[in-house]
């Protein structure tokens, strides 16, 4: 958390980080501290528009965060401001639901072959708690699987780091290995009876280390470990959702959750998340009782509406996919040409990169560092995103910058 | 959870609730779910404006429900709504904090005199939760002591009720009587050396009982139990927070806490909540680890800038304090022309009519009911919320429909 300011940032950011800092404890909190993993990189970013954003001295970045994942169809969007403004005329947080829930209810298990309802709330966790508290309502059993070190929110029950957190938030949790089928049937006979959930990520994604997709086997094997035992498979798609699937980041596997929770790219960076399940768990959605004071508020609703129905038509998937391969063949080639051994780890649309042997993440964090001198926003050892907007000239254009980046750090 | 569909409810309504059927658990969840508390009260809204919404068929309600709370200025008001749509013109979810974090932040700790800093959530749950969380990492104290049936969020730790709950979520809480100082003290020693937080709401709003004022001397004992034990004082103003009093809803009273968590009617409906603290506090803010997708998402924070700005001009509250004692002193006087014995309980602002001897609350439902169908919204057993959108005509044309629905209960 120590500032150590490279003399790159602006005046403005300067002069917005000493403001912080007296009003927000250490500045800023959470993932998006840029403390935590940059010296080069602006704390404050003021606009954004299609796949670039400008930070608060007049720098435009070509983004390949997506505002840490929301951004699906890129900043701004017409069809999603135009959703949101159209809303925001009628009304936002009414007393009564809004008919747009039903609407986007409607679309999503439509769109979701595993969905045969939906729930709305408004974090990433929220939808990863109901999910839990959901599937033990079911079963009535109390354990919970999850993967060592995977992130499913940072609040107690999950958190992965961070003070405050006791015992009892996490005594109900057993852990596996992702991937290891081996480790998720022990963690099972460990949970024995009392196995309600097995909560998992469509691919590892953890912060900090390389990315992994998930082995098919593992996959359809979690499915029959929970058959067999019981308990309720929870897909956390929270971070993938949409991006790579719009059925569901395991569809393409064929490989169906019990229940998804989603977040992040459902309305294109308005805040709404969702629990989607299958009938045989209607009842226990039923019985639980979860609420929040904005949770069918009309706007984000329409947002998430307008999101996939432009996801629908097709066309967004592919771009996003195809930039993320351009992406990937470029850096490829680039570390080739300038001697560097990196890895690009995780699906093209949600690409990572890592420098062979770099544990420490000194060479990453200079090459990030780097970029963003040169106008590129990516992140040293947190997965990025494309977005629909990115066209093979912004690739091209991030390219150039990444070129120069490696060139940067060979040097030094 | 039955579907008793009174024949006042629109065609376009009983479409909706079938078609939400479908798609929805039980058609809707959590506190909006109408069939919990009505079958005259419409589940869906399509606009609201001011103090006035309307549902699917057409029909308009005054508005004594704010959308349950964060309707503070009135639907769509229009300085607001004018900060919503100039921030959406230059991003919301952006990959760094917009500067509008800052301001708000600023000003927060501007207005509230117990605030040295504040960080930014989405939910009411969000702000309680990282409260404890953050009293946890500041005492190194597990145990929380809350009051019996006080509402503090859908979270596990904190749940009143629903299925999924397990007997570790709520281990670390101990439970005092609200007002009862000397309960308090008794849950303080059963904590013992263990004890981390004390989480107190500014007055008694459970839904389901009378409302009751906080005694002065209760919430000064208990900043003298908190200053005693080393144990951190929470304030959970998220649902009364800003409608009292704009600096914390114990501030009349001289008792500041050491945290508060805020939500509802910071943002005049956008996605919102705060936590706020003390000096003493803020390294313990800087070592927990909570974030959220789109926690400081710029478009929520603008709408918060403008509210809390709209608020500081000061003629909101006194205005929100007129309607409410206008329409208290109105009801009192028609429930004893028409022979009723009411109880009026919480501050005129955050109003709650039950009858005497109404246990379960059949009276109040019908009177409810009939003020539905007349085109008034409120709730038969949680409190209603008043906004500055509020005129003496507004409470004037409120009263005379129930009246009309007095005369209604009277009659059946």
């Amino acid at each position: 958390m120590t500032t150590t300011q490279s003399p790159t940032l602006g005046a403005a950011e300067l002069a917005l980080r000493g403001r912080a800092n007296a009003v927000i404890p250490g500045g800023m909190y959470g993932h998006m501290n840029v403390q935590a993993f940059s010296s080069a990189h602006p704390q404050f970013m003021v606009s954004g528009a299609g796949c670039r954003v400008t930070d608060a001295d007049g720098r435009e970045y070509l983004d390949l965060m997506c505002g840490w994942g929301p951004v699906i169809l890129g900043h701004r969007h017409p069809a999603v401001t135009s959703a949101i403004v159209d809303q925001l005329g009628r009304g936002d947080c009414l007393d009564g639901t809004s008919p747009v829930a039903v609407e986007f209810a409607e679309l999503l298990v439509d769109t979701i072959p595993s969905a045969d309802w939906a729930m709305f709330v408004k974090n990433g966790s929220d939808a990863t708690t109901t999910c839990v508290t959901l599937a033990r309502a079911a079963t009535g059993r109390a354990k919970v699987l999850v993967a060592h070190g995977a992130y499913h929110g940072s609040v107690p029950w999950c958190a992965l780091r961070g003070a405050g957190i006791v015992a009892q938030d996490q005594a109900n949790l057993v852990h596996y290995e992702y991937n290891d089928l081996a480790s998720a049937h022990w963690a099972a006979d460990e949970a024995g009876a009392d196995l309600a959930a097995i909560v998992v990520c469509p691919m590892r994604h953890d912060a900090g280390r390389e990315q992994e997709l998930v082995d098919p086997e593992f996959a359809r094997g979690l499915r029959a470990l929970a058959d067999r035992t019981g308990a309720v498979l929870i897909l956390d798609d929270v971070r993938c959702g949409f991006r790579l699937d719009l059925g569901g980041s395991w569809e393409p596997l064929g490989v169906r959750p019990d229940l998804s929770a989603w977040s992040k790219a459902i309305a294109n960076g308005q805040a709404l998340g969702a629990v989607t399940g299958t009938d045989a768990l209607r009842d226990a959605a039923r019985s639980i009782f979860v609420t929040g004071s904005f949770w069918t508020a009309a706007v984000p609703l329409a947002a998430g509406l307008a999101t996939l129905t432009e996801l629908r038509k097709g066309e967004a998937l592919p771009r996003i996919a195809a930039a993320g391969t351009r992406l990937r063949e470029g850096l490829a080639s680039q570390a080739a040409s300038h001697g560097f051994e990196i890895h690009q780890t995780g699906p093209v649309q949600m690409p990572l990169l890592s420098f062979v042997g770099d544990i420490e993440f000194r060479t990453v964090t200079a090459w990030a560092e780097a970029a963003a001198v040169r106008g590129v926003y990516l992140h040293p050892w947190h997965n990025w995103f494309l977005s629909a907007a990115h066209t093979d000239d912004d690739i091209d254009a991030i390219l150039q910058r990444t070129d120069d980046a490696f060139t940067a750090v060979s040097r030094s």
